[in-house]
């Protein structure tokens, strides 16, 4: 049984395209994963076979999104001892402000880490940033991202200081 | 093993005063319910427990009342084939916004019957109304409220036009 | 006069394409049932003819859809004894928000089972769960269809694991 | 069958310490009305002969408050052919918001005249304007209603600006 | 100087095809009325004039609409003793949640009469109502527009029965 | 006349308690200002008094403060060519909510500088650095009031790293 | 080292289309102004450099605008002593009142005069009006450009009047 | 220099009743932690200085709880490699959803894991679950936590059934 660092769940394939930035990120960063949908509602017994193969295989962090009445990473929170990120899905009525209160207002005693609505990408950093915690090498990476990010940042600026507002052109 | 037409969930004993609205309306009526406290988080295995037992004793309509991120009625509903009644619960912070949004925006395929926030009171005429279709005893007893409630609303608009709006003392 | 187990109404043909869901739900099932349009605002008495004749085909459940100030489901919770089941219609302005809190928050005494925003397809598998208590053919049924729902979830989750995120591809 | 101008109406008694605002001011005014408690659930026929009765008595414009899922004006609003002015009423969970949608947000063709959060001295001021296009004498009296309140504002910021504001002591 | 009934008047030209909509009900009715742009914050003195012409020429009602910080209705009801009847315009970033904050919750004194976000013909159907009060022609020919919009309804139920949901063409 | 350099404006005596925040702050660093109390709707001539006056005195800036459909800020800054700094007053349904969008979503042309719910002293600090950037002995002391904030926080963490969480004591 | 009256900085390119219409007002009152890219979280060094020199440039007013978590305005403002005027960019999921809430809610001690959402045209005004204080070209221009908008909204409504709110065109 | 675990920041000594629960938490499960205050706007140097020397203590977790527009999560997010735990503070105005905003809406690039409103303890709970990944002893002793905690519902569900609601006294 191969062992992975993280475990990415999802209720709907609806949610992949948001999901698939976390999947990315660790494609990038060369982290072990797996990504799968089970619904807390639909599949239970489903969702209850992933998490329990994810923790035989040694899984350290768990993400989990999830759309409206978004149970999802609370309901994983309540099944291991690992930390769970919640990445709460824009929804079409209530535009996943239902997703943040239902994965974020977790009782006392059972933490999800929640992160941005539609916020897949940060909930892959987090994750590496935890991972970092006891990997040197995910921690050289995550910081050669983010110097990535920082020149992307100083880029743009020098481009707008170059070519004046009315001209910059989005690339 | 006594059958029972109700179970009452709730997540946690300081939604008791809440709920408990529901267990006096099952006592006037002579509804035959349970109540008891399993946190879908904290108690995931005792919740599991309870509601096979409560399936065991041919439940037929299951209150739970739960605030914030409150996924015990959702999660209940992902175990059972009989109607489930959601109660969102007041809170601090976000005053029961949480606990709704958390309790109707069940995704399709899981629905819950969602009432008013803190309206443990009308999850039991609804309980009553369900049991009712197929027990003419509760649909007696429950037409027998209603009248009383509506001769209690006539009452009190005959007292202020007796006493005047600025005589009148609530009772 | 033919009996009817449900009554689906709505206040606007513009809730025809989200009601529709409850009615085809209702086909698949073989659940009798009427469909109509009726507003409690501009046609109170026409409302109030459909509901007595809904009565009179002993109807067991009523599904009622409405958007805005939705007054629809309360108006008619006050006319009848049986279960009734609000659909909160989304909206262009306030996104449903409006008629959720106008459908759930019921005052004391006469509740209105509410599903998600939109979520009319919800309204018919409560209503079928509430009919199945004493009709097992409709129980029988109703277990099939969340099946069939399960495993298209499970279908999902093996294309995702074969195929890769990067591929999966929407059917 | 005395005349009345003006009907307000109220769907519990516990709205009647903010509803007596209105009535209060009809007395200084001197405008005939009749105030009563009638729900548009709990007592729908109730409140019909309440409306049949107060067209009966020739009344001009009906003030309806309500908290929670607010129907009371829109219902009465479905009934008449004068204006109809709502009161939200607030509420102990969502501060009087769930009122204010379900009051404002009325469907077209039927508009409710709404005001503020328990705005009911409002209502009447409202009334009052309406009842004044056909009405000098009610005319003359909202003025001089209107000159006083102006006239206190104008005495308090004399007395801020004579005692300072750190001597200044509400009366 | 030409007697008019109503004005109306919005804060920008962007809000015409909104507001239009009260202006094309009056047409049909035959009330007479003006319908200017006059910004609260951009053009108070053309405000100002407009309104002081609309008083010579014995306005009954004036119509407001404004979208964000709403302050027409409010400001001009400060100018007046006819009644105001605000409408909320839906706002691209808070969907006119700002605009009907801004217009009905108005302080004690001063009422807006506060119709539904984008509710135009509300607003211009709430003034017919108004005049109607000392005006019998308007209220025959209110009476039959009531009339024409529920027969509208009943025609598309008819419609639904007939043709069955799946069939219904939205005309 | 006087000169002033603030003026300090409040819809109703009942926001004092509150906008005494700035005054106080200008008391402390010398800075000369008006405090009045005005209604934008129920006493606008004696606003457009006191504004006439502001500006013949050379005010600088206005700071106006005003709670529900507070327009009070925005009409202020319809009338001067100065900067207007509004202070939403926390209300007792919305919680202030209504007044912040009443006063910062103003149209495009007349910006109101918004400050946060009741944040009366931040407006007054907000008007200091504005004085500031032609005034040095403002500028001077409000370095001095920025610092011994600064060491105010510092002295509560060194109380706090000294004496402990639990032992640590407000004061 | 060039002096500059005003800085505008956005966290992040996306923002340019909005915060562009600050740095076109200040193309037309010919105010100096510096315009750069620079983020609190992913740049906070660059930030730090960018403001040192535009303080060394003697920044009279500084623009800063942000989405989501919008910290750049108040962090901006921890690091001057110079007005800081915040616009909250739209977002996505919940349309700017992210933004409006993490720029407006700064704590006592450190001001951002907060504009409405997207609203730079609003917030380059303010930053005109608070530069005019010491300025009297800037002033002139102000005025100029005040006659302008307002003769703006006189035309459209001339034409209205002229055309008939049926034919008016919008241009 | 002692090593630490985990670094509890917090902006205003008015947070400390609620963040306490965190280093209590500490406490009992025997996490080396440094609690502070230093706020990101007032003492934006002092935080920088505390921020130095937790990293050289090898901090793995940092807990920061803000209210209102709270940056203090994520300016100390943008300053460091670890994990941050964001608490949003309840506030007076906005219950805290101003905080939870402000927080939970980090930009892509810079998470931080947000926890409930005022949910200092989870915060506490979800740094030991990161730090058990890889310290086993944390780990046991976390699972005993969980463990009790699940104990304390099973009694209360045994002196509920035993009492029975009535007579259930809340100890």
């Amino acid at each position: 049984m191969k062992k992975i660092d993280v475990a990415i769940v999802m209720g709907s394939d609806s949610d992949l395209n948001i999901m698939s930035a976390a999947a990315n990120f660790f494609e990038k960063l060369g982290i072990a994963y797996e990504i799968t949908i089970a619904s807390a509602h639909r599949t239970p017994e489903l969702l209850r076979e992933f998490i329990k193969t994810a923790i035989a295989c040694e899984v350290k962090v768990i993400i989990a999104g999830a759309g409206g009445a978004a149970h999802l990473p609370g309901v994983i929170a309540s099944m291991v001892d690992v930390p769970v990120i919640g990445v709460p899905i824009k929804t079409s009525a209530l535009s996943g402000l239902d997703s943040l209160y239902s994965i974020v207002q977790m009782p006392s005693g059972v933490p999800v880490a929640t992160v941005s609505i539609n916020g897949a990408l940060n909930a892959g950093i987090l994750a590496a940033q935890i991972l970092s915690l006891s990997n040197s090498e995910f921690s050289v990476k995550l910081k050669l991202y983010k110097d990535n990010m920082k020149n992307e940042v100083i880029q743009k600026a020098d481009k707008l200081r170059e070519t004046g507002f009315a001209n910059y052109i989005f690339s």
